[in-house]
């Protein structure tokens, strides 16, 4: 592998000199959800690296074949073990920093059975008033809440667009 | 490079016995404009395959370290030398049979001036009336005309999902 810019093309790539093979970096999705079960809204405690026992939003790399809307229901499965019902698109949070963009959906649980998975120490439904904002584990989930509760409040819904900075904790996902 | 389930992961991947680089691949993203100048809507026709000929919206893959607004904006500057202001995320389209998701924005054209690039043989503005609905690129370029032309209607713009079913244009991209 060789890096330089392809015939008609106008950015460096890895490039196979052999087969001609060239080899595309693109950004990557992240599709999560932001849920509620009787108002509570549903957070899981992260098990692994990067921010392992912070709270998220269920949340993943989207996969290859999936929709992003099968792709947020199946992380909030593997996370929460939960059961849930994806209502409309929530929030896209562009961080070209990391080449990253993720797409929160929301929705409702269909109960309050939690099942946490090897990603998860512990899953949980907070009320507004015990979210535990410092101890979050990315800017995207954090402005997500803040976004979702204030909507709430409003009874209103826009899809928000939202192009986060730099800072600490994206740089360790 | 062998094909195996990583310990902690529960999908094939490409992985490196060696170094034990894990190879994921992940869905990519297509991020494109519905542009208007004095109610006419930016289309330019392919000069690369697949769909050579044929009129899209400007749109193509996401480059890493960019906005998805940042990538619409460079799209339409490349496809159709012309100068864009973004006003909102306007549609997603899910396309899980080709692991693409379709993100188009909204906005205007800051003039009609329109300098195609070497991916398009042309660049126009089209009415309402004028539109080559027979040669349009791909069903989420069609899907997104038809949903913006209704919503201009109705003067009210909200935010679209859709998941598209496996189409033949598609399979070419």
């Amino acid at each position: 592998m060789s890096r330089r810019i392809p015939t008609g093309d106008n950015r460096i790539r890895d490039y196979c000199e052999a087969c001609t093979y060239i080899h595309y970096e693109n950004p990557k999705l992240v599709v999560g959800a932001i849920l509620e079960f009787e108002g509570n809204i549903l957070l899981c405690k992260r098990a692994i690296e990067p921010r392992l026992g912070y709270w998220t939003l269920p949340a993943g790399f989207m996969e290859n074949g999936e929709s992003t809307q099968a792709g947020a229901l199946r992380e909030t499965f593997e996370e929460a073990g939960a059961d849930a019902q994806i209502e409309a698109p929530f929030a896209l949070f562009d961080l070209p920093h990391i080449s990253q963009v993720h797409l929160f959906y929301r929705g409702k649980l269909r109960s309050s059975d939690l099942n946490p998975g090897p990603e998860s120490l512990e899953a949980g439904l907070f009320s507004e008033a015990t979210i535990p904002w410092d101890s979050l584990s990315f800017e995207s989930v954090r402005q997500c809440l803040k976004l979702y509760l204030c909507d709430r409040k409003r009874g209103q819904y826009p899809f928000h667009s939202v192009a986060l900075e730099k800072c600490s904790e994206d740089d360790q996902r």
